[in-house]
């Protein structure tokens, strides 16, 4: 086992996607781990794939982590507390609402609250990995009576899974998801929802934006109803100032005012200039590349073959299907710096390719 | 050349992304190509890739072709109607702007608007390509006193570069781009616009769910910002009701709502399923998978040569590189049907792959 303040046994509670996960991020570091869940199909299946075992009353954790669903947080965090001497943290992805739950509790101390940001668009133990966490950003938000003690043990636990604790306020961190995960997912629930009624032919048209656009509103209407509504203050403000941007495009349309169109467009600019890179770093230019592939399946694994062989450093992918063809184009992103190099490398090994 | 009704001379007046990227393609086909541009060095470097010849004043185009901004549409259409017999198009990204700027021109019949499906993010002759238009849709949105003969050229010039003609009513065409395009550039821009004060801490905490939402609103500010405001009426109509729905949202959130949030992502499941597949036929269910890549560059070229040997038909890729960390993960799309054969191939070659 790693050099860590947490020597275990790890109770989870809640066996889903991001409970099954850890448990099993968990094991493979020689952890103990204790398994608790209300469905005892959940139960059975992650102590079968390795996650833990079934956690027995003579069992005392080192730490509790809680993730069961955003509606049940409050309660059984309490219960954890109650039940246990352990320090207790949660995964949920928003972290005010439970902290109003469990703040008049006497052994607050030990509630330290986290949030790992990890995929969790699938649901249940069967989807589980143990590599779910790594290289993740891990927020923890303890609350100004968080157990300092505590603190670290919950930043050791994101380390010991291969994420990367970034520490919170948990109301910063409430406002930072609004604004980065909340809104994006519900404005482009909205557009999406404006497809429900078009004619086919409208929506026969659509392309690569609308796709990237919209992707984001197929995920679960049952879980992200429960994010969304215990997040409300800060959302309520990031859609209220979407509205007003809304209406100032509006207006702008109306008069046709095309330089104040531009001044929101550029805007726009900006803020996608502000996500950082993939890799965590700074911002970085990328410059997108078509590539134009006449059969996909073997064509791609080709072109990957002949991009490593040419020292191609491939950022990003997408794969641009052609309507009613066997034809279709590969879009691949690599650094803006680098790209007149690869376009020249790709044309020089048979490629089409042009930015 | 093949069996087609258009024979050439085409005039193609604009020789930047899409003016040039159709002379190539004509070209290619064995037409005649006569360029015209304001910009000499546009001109110069077009003729230079091979996209046509310069036209001079004895030159009798069969087809004109305006592919200039915006802005310069309407003026550009009339005077290609003045000046020559030729049938005259356009392939500007809305339709009913240019046709109120020509309607009254005595050899209106002559003019057929367009519009090529075709990426337009890049611009100027150097991004131009032969394979732009292969197998995109190409609306052709001919107005009701349009000479039947005049619409058959036109589709013809779509087929000829490989692209699928589709005809629309001029007014029908740009309700359906402010749906599928404009609506969606604009809550992308509104969203990425949202970025700019936020402070670093919230945007570092980015994950592929914004990253998708925002990634059109990267596009030129300049150019969009024209396209927009060509098409006020229909985009006002979508982004009232965008307002509404958002208003809805916020009483929802304020009353707790839970019921009312999930309805409205619900709705927005629906429209993410109405978007057809990338091959034009119907829409399909796809299921994403995650691979883990422990070392980018080699390991994508193995991957994809894996999947091709395992006969895994992959829809679509993703690369999400790990902040801080040399490892990342791959998500792949493939047909729903076929997803837990491919994640049992996968994993029985080595490939740590999960839903």
């Amino acid at each position: 086992m790693p050099d860590t303040l947490l020597t275990g046994p790890v109770e989870i509670i809640g066996v889903g996607l991001l409970g099954a996960s850890l448990g099993l991020a968990l094991r493979r570091q020689g952890v103990e781990v204790l398994l608790t869940d209300v469905n005892p199909d959940h139960l059975r299946t992650a102590s079968g794939l390795g996650a833990g075992r079934p956690r027995t009353a003579d069992d005392l954790p080192e730490l509790v982590v809680v993730a069961v669903p955003p509606t049940y947080l409050g309660e059984t965090i309490r219960r954890a507390l109650d039940e246990t001497d352990a320090v207790v943290t949660d995964v949920g992805s928003v972290k005010m609402a439970p902290l109003k739950a469990v703040a008049d509790h006497i052994d607050v101390a030990r509630y330290v609250g986290s949030h790992p940001m990890a995929g969790t668009e699938r649901s249940g133990p069967l989807s589980a990995t143990a590599d779910l966490f790594e290289g993740r950003p891990w927020a923890v938000a303890p609350h100004v009576g968080s157990d300092p003690e505590a603190i670290l043990l919950v930043e050791a636990l994101a380390r010991l899974v291969g994420a990367v604790p970034k520490r919170f306020d948990p109301e910063d961190h409430d406002e930072a998801v609004a604004r980065i995960s909340h809104l994006p997912h519900l404005m482009a629930a909205v557009v999406a929802g404006g497809l429900v009624d078009a004619p086919d032919r409208h929506v026969e048209l659509s392309g690569p934006g609308v796709r990237d656009v919209t992707r984001v509103a197929g995920g679960s209407a049952e879980l992200y109803s429960q994010i969304l509504t215990n997040n409300p203050e800060p959302l309520i403000e990031f859609l209220t100032r979407a509205r007003r941007d809304l209406a100032h495009v509006i207006d702008a349309l109306r008069g046709g005012d095309i330089g104040a169109i531009q001044q929101i467009l550029a805007a726009g600019n900006d803020g996608v200039g502000r996500i950082p890179a993939k890799h965590g770093g700074p911002a970085r230019t990328l410059a997108e590349l078509w590539v134009t592939v006449q059969d996909r399946q073997g064509e791609l694994a080709r072109l990957f073959a002949d991009a490593a062989e040419l020292g191609v450093n491939i950022e990003d992918v997408r794969i641009d299907h052609e309507p009613e063809r066997p034809v279709g184009s590969v879009h691949i992103w690599v650094e803006e710096s680098s790209a007149e190099a690869v376009l020249e490398a790709l044309n020089g090994s048979g490629w089409p390719a042009h930015r």
